[in-house]
């Protein structure tokens, strides 16, 4: 077989510039979310198949890269079905590998738990400009914290990070899936029809109330159920007085804790943080993935559509594997996004440390070689970058790549000639 | 399906105190290889099926965990073979990708390209203690150099590595195949016998010269090669006088530039470097990989068997992929050998950040938990590790675990009593 020069399909190879971009946030979010006390941990990028297909992936479950049974295990002529074949797949999430981590380790892990994860997931979704196939999620979750001290700390945590890499006015969206389904009751949808209601809810900031209307109209809502939905919308502000509002109007639907719970968080992140960002009440952000059982929340950015980050609690997901409850609250940041981000605005990573090229005449004696080594391992022991090369015939070309690479300073090495 | 607690079979979950150690010797990788001007890349960890099995891998190459075809392209009705059903793999090494990652992306990237790798592989080898089927291997790579100025800055770098993670006294052995077939040649051992003789030869550190006599004869060579051969072994030193012995003992056979390359990097190698350790010649390495022309070299450690870094020159590889000739030269660590020996040793990461607790009686006032987040937030500014964790009913055990994570130092608060 003739071997193969591009990546697999959908995935890619980093080259060094985009590679420094992505080193020198890695480092960012381990330095901050350390500060947080977050702990770094790590699970096999494959995963038992029962794992990934117990239905806490939505349709996520259908883009499973899926590894082959290995020896005897194969019964190739026996196999009717794709499950015959497979007992294990690549991880699209790192939720689910968390879950099956928490209830493997808990009695190695402190209570609650604050766990980092940095790691390539894989999605066989249809490749698309700035998609892949294997990209890295970074996430933050706190096992274990039922109160909302862990979403006051998530959103800290994660609104300082972007602070450090260098991003301002963004703005957080909270919103809590308790008061959805309140409203949801409210207003006499039937409670199997919710997440139909919540799709079609989660457009409005792209079709606008009248947009909302009509679909929810069309799907077969009756008039009554859609204008006492909507006319709430039509009352709420976007702050705390919009939580209280909602709080006496869905008295009868919605538990005092939840509205309480949602204010303290709002007013104690505007109370504590130091970055410069807006967090808002929205109660039209629905976030996709059906296992959030509490607060969710997204981070916008301007200038830029879609979220950055996003999270929320899970009461519920833990308890599949530990059979006990356990209190589960997380943030996922959109590290291939803000990469991109950084990129498309010309991101330069802050100098730490000199870039230096020592470029060497072809043919130099290995005395001299070693005194020009000699002198590298001054610099980079004071910390410098050296990079020593032989000079290439097209020496200018050679200078114009390595400035690319960031290198700033050539010092050049030539033969003695005779004279 | 029920659901797994424990990874796939083979494979681990790392937890906190190990991931720090990785962490930061990862860190210490970075920056130092950084220093020599070598450059992070990044390859996707699936590979096409073709790349995998082209040859370049060795026994690797039945060890592969192999990728279902995804939609159409999958006809189990009609699959004969495995490989009717797959089209990829996750890979098994570092270097075959970056063969493919060069030949794709040579035009932008500076000549020669000094790469550093940091990625997981999987081999499906029989788990064992302390060796798993997904681990971490750490390369660098320098691609079109030819002259031995590679082999001196992938020594001078990994020795230096090795130095600042707190190694001493380790002991590189260095080696050219070229010498081990011109001292086969020289014996007479006939050319398609080589391999065979070598992987005898490989065993000397643990069967001796005996041994090793032993079992060549077993193996129907003739006592007068044998003879010659060993007899070589007996007049040879472990340093520059014993390579300029077999320059002058193999004339007919070893070009000069090879032995002459070898004392240069030797004498390099001891007159630039800074960090202590031994080099020295050894002519009964071998290294398994078939891949190897020219240079070969290894690290080893007191106290510990085998090696914790080896590699070579591999001048035909790249090749395969660009279909120009391009010279290669690579040393991979043990990164998962390193992590083992520091966990062993009781290793303690040297301290950067203070690790402080702040805990919370349960209960707390908003009011008051917004001041404990503030000073919280002012200590994390100042680069500190602050966690905030509410007491648990074992506070005791609580503290104990979170030592065990590295904290230090515990504040603790409490609600207001009324008098």
């Amino acid at each position: 077989m003739a071997l193969k020069r591009k990546p697999v399909n959908g995935m890619k190879d980093i080259l060094p510039a985009e590679m420094q971009i992505r080193d020198y946030v890695i480092g960012l979010i381990k330095e901050t979310y350390g500060r947080f006390g977050f702990a770094s941990i790590e699970t096999p990028c494959v995963e038992h198949i029962e794992n990934l297909t117990s239905k806490q992936g939505g349709d996520n479950e259908k883009l499973i890269f899926k590894i082959l049974k290995r020896g005897e295990k194969l019964k190739l002529d026996k196999a009717e079905e794709e499950i015959d074949l497979i007992d294990s797949g690549l991880r699209y999430d790192l939720t689910v590998p968390l879950a099956r981590y928490y209830s493997n380790n808990s009695a190695n892990l402190p209570k609650p738990f604050k766990a980092l994860q940095i790691g390539s997931v894989w999605r066989a979704d249809r490749p698309q400009k700035g998609r892949f196939r294997q990209f890295v999620q970074c996430d933050i979750d706190i096992l274990g914290e039922s109160t909302y001290l862990a979403e006051i700390e998530l959103i800290l945590a994660t609104t300082t990070l972007l602070g450090r890499v260098g991003f301002k006015d963004f703005k957080v969206r909270i919103n809590d899936r308790r008061i959805l389904k309140s409203m949801a009751a409210y207003s006499g949808f039937a409670e199997n029809s919710y997440n139909q209601v919540f799709i079609i809810l989660d457009k409005m900031d792209k079709i606008g109330i009248k947009g909302v209307e009509t679909e929810l109209l069309e799907s077969g809502f009756t008039k009554d159920n859609v204008d006492r939905y909507l006319g709430i919308f039509e009352n709420i502000t976007s702050d705390i007085d919009g939580i209280r509002y909602l709080s006496c109007e869905l008295a009868d639907y919605l538990p005092k804790d939840v509205s309480e719970g949602l204010e303290a968080i709002i007013a104690s992140v505007v109370n504590t943080s130091e970055s410069q960002f807006k967090i808002i009440f929205d109660p039209t952000l629905v976030r996709g993935m059906s296992y959030y059982t509490g607060t969710i929340f997204e981070i916008e950015m301007e200038g830029f559509s879609g979220s950055v980050a996003g999270g929320g609690r899970y009461d519920d997901m833990i308890d599949k594997f530990t059979k006990t409850p356990v209190s589960a609250c997380g943030f996922s940041i959109g590290f291939e996004r803000i990469i991109t981000i950084l990129i498309d605005n010309g991101f330069v990573i802050p100098v730490t440390a000199n870039k230096k090229v020592f470029l060497v005449e072809k043919g130099m004696s290995g005395d001299r070689l070693c005194d020009i080594i000699k002198e590298a391992s001054k610099e980079r022991t004071a910390g410098n970058q050296v990079l020593i090369s032989y000079m290439n015939k097209n020496k200018q070309f050679q200078k114009e790549q390595l400035i690319q690479e960031g290198y700033e300073e050539f010092k050049e090495f030539y033969n003695e000639r005779l004279k």
